[in-house]
């Protein structure tokens, strides 16, 4: 990627954040795009009402909410996948046409979007992932993304470490078998026979939107073994700090107060076993 | 019932579930039924865009989903009514619609969903409960749904165990009378000497929404009191493992796993009690 | 203030609350304003539908729910701060424009609903907060709410107690720095030495809505730091358990349940400091 690109991709998007929900000028990389997204932007700032109804607001987004996402701690794209889970796994629908814009403008891929939306299917429910359907599928005729560029229904998987996928299904068998035996079996598959393998997100990805799906909806007892897994698939531990740091701001400070206790301990545990 | 009846029952609402959010033939035991809900299945799925946007949930939802209504463990009834309280008590409004139309479908009155609506009221909050009714409004409309369909203000009401009540009353009132006393009596009037007693909605099914609400939105602290109360009356292991299996789907991954460890308390303490 | 205002303001709003949603009649202390807002209760009952879908929930927002609002453990601004600010944090957007309504008709001055709307951006996150604006802007308009009568974006600002916030920096910087030094460093600012100093909502109001948000969301866990805040602040014991009663009938028994016990604990804990 040349260094020019790179300058730009540094720049855009904390701009492009705003502008989108204020009246700050927009720049991008592509003049088309530019001339397209500054008038959404326009559009959106004006429906929006920041900058009038919450002048306090309207100061934090130009201030610490930029500078937020230009921090080097994780990337543009990565910040793009946490806020789009955290919004769509909160059924935020009426803001979320702002977040699936600066998730492309970002780098996060049609067919990552996707992904994205189906893996929430299972982990905030069918309901959560159908309302965003819904809302995304006009973002994607905007934007002009056609079916060559989604998924297939059933592409190869990625290969499955069948030890631990063994060793996980005997532990839920063993404690659950008894109490739902639906929910035990629909758990190994399709959950992580087939969803987590298919190829269009990666694991690390998945990862990603799990931790920020649960961090957002305040679920914190399912998050050590998702932020072990996260890391264990390529998440670092200053990532993974700055994925709460970016929730504090997208879904509230006390669900990313409630993490932090948590995301201490794994960190802890996995440096004690490291050690 | 007769035996073809119940066959048809089976089938239908699963193709139901399916074609009213994406491309499936649908077929109903009523032919007028059939060619309504058959256009509004058609304009849900050209409006959702489930198969366009995310060909994986597509497929999970031909298959695994499909196979989930199926199910013996609950009834199709059972599994809408839960359904419909999972998406009330989140808020998911804009899909609210096709879920009340399944509703309807599956066997729950109008003057079920009614009382649902209003039991929610309590569980959720008003403001859920007067999104919901927005919603409903309109798909009972275009049902034909009649006042006459729907439950008197204040019926006769049910019997109550006035000693079961005072106990209760008296538990709550020595915890919490000096904490919020305003809180305290509307425990026990409205809530246990009014709502918990109108006869449209059988104490079972209040149950069942009950703990339907408090695991789709990950409140399990009240489900253990709740559980026991459904089990009371007259919901089996069974079925209360099968709605957890049921939510997992509609309500996410996480809420499912929360409740299973406090199910499975749940169960063994009443096998201690009775063996 | 005159008796007679005092009276009338007692009155009102119980009535109000009711006839926005359904069909009583409405009466307001200003001729013109009684007008205008006896049409929207209208449309809003013809819209909401209520008395017909669910005659029972009719019945007890008439009775119980009119009686709530007129209890004087609580005054009426409170009871609108409490309200909208469970409205604002759950994303029921379809039904915050009557609460906006009843919040400006029960004394709540604009300027500090623009400061509500700001505080829950930290405190449920950004996207919860501009939907409340989209939703805000439209009311402020129909209210004839200009610029003059909202908050400037950097005023003068109350004076911090230093001790106190570098003791609070100290700890949260000792816990979490090695976790999420960004965090650490946004919870100093624009947290605590910004947003809580700004003028045009007082630190009081600021821990009713933080507490009224975290009940309503059923994030209990950091509800003693703030419930204590709160009452540090000025709310007393008696309003503090109303809250949680009012909430009760706006986000749901369970999470009032959830949030008795807390509650209790923090009373006990201050009566032993003060004893």
């Amino acid at each position: 990627m040349p260094v020019k690109t790179i300058r730009i991709k540094r720049l855009v998007p904390a701009a492009l954040a705003l502008s989108l929900m204020t009246s700050l000028p927009l720049f991008s990389a592509h003049a088309e795009e530019r001339i397209m997204t500054t008038q959404n932007a326009g559009e959106r700032a004006a429906k929006s009402g920041v900058p009038f109804v919450a002048p306090a607001l309207e100061k934090y987004l130009q201030g610490p909410v930029a500078a937020l996402w230009r921090r080097p701690e994780l990337s543009l794209r990565d910040r793009s996948i946490v806020t789009l889970a955290a919004v769509i796994a909160r059924n935020e629908t009426t803001e979320l046409p702002l977040y699936l814009d600066l998730a492309l403008e970002n780098g996060v891929k049609p067919r990552e979007i996707s992904e994205i939306i189906t893996h929430l299917a299972f982990y905030t429910g069918i309901p959560s992932a159908t309302a965003a359907i819904t809302v995304a599928k006009d973002v994607f005729a905007r934007h002009n993304i056609g079916a060559d560029q989604l998924p297939a229904g059933s592409p190869n998987l990625l290969p499955l470490d069948e030890a631990a996928e063994a060793a996980r299904a005997a532990y839920v068998g063993q404690q659950f078998e008894a109490v739902a035996p639906g929910l035990v079996q629909y758990t190994t598959d399709p959950l992580f026979r087939d969803l987590w393998l298919r190829p269009d997100l990666a694991p690390r990805d998945r990862s990603l939107v799990t931790i920020s799906a649960l961090i957002a909806r305040g679920q914190v007892a399912q998050l050590p073994v998702h932020l072990n897994k996260a890391m264990d698939n390529g998440l670092t531990q200053t990532e993974a700090g700055e994925v709460i740091t970016q929730l504090a701001f997208y879904a509230g400070w006390p669900n990313a107060f409630s993490a932090l206790p948590v995301a201490k301990d794994v960190f802890a545990k996995r440096a004690g076993q490291n050690g």
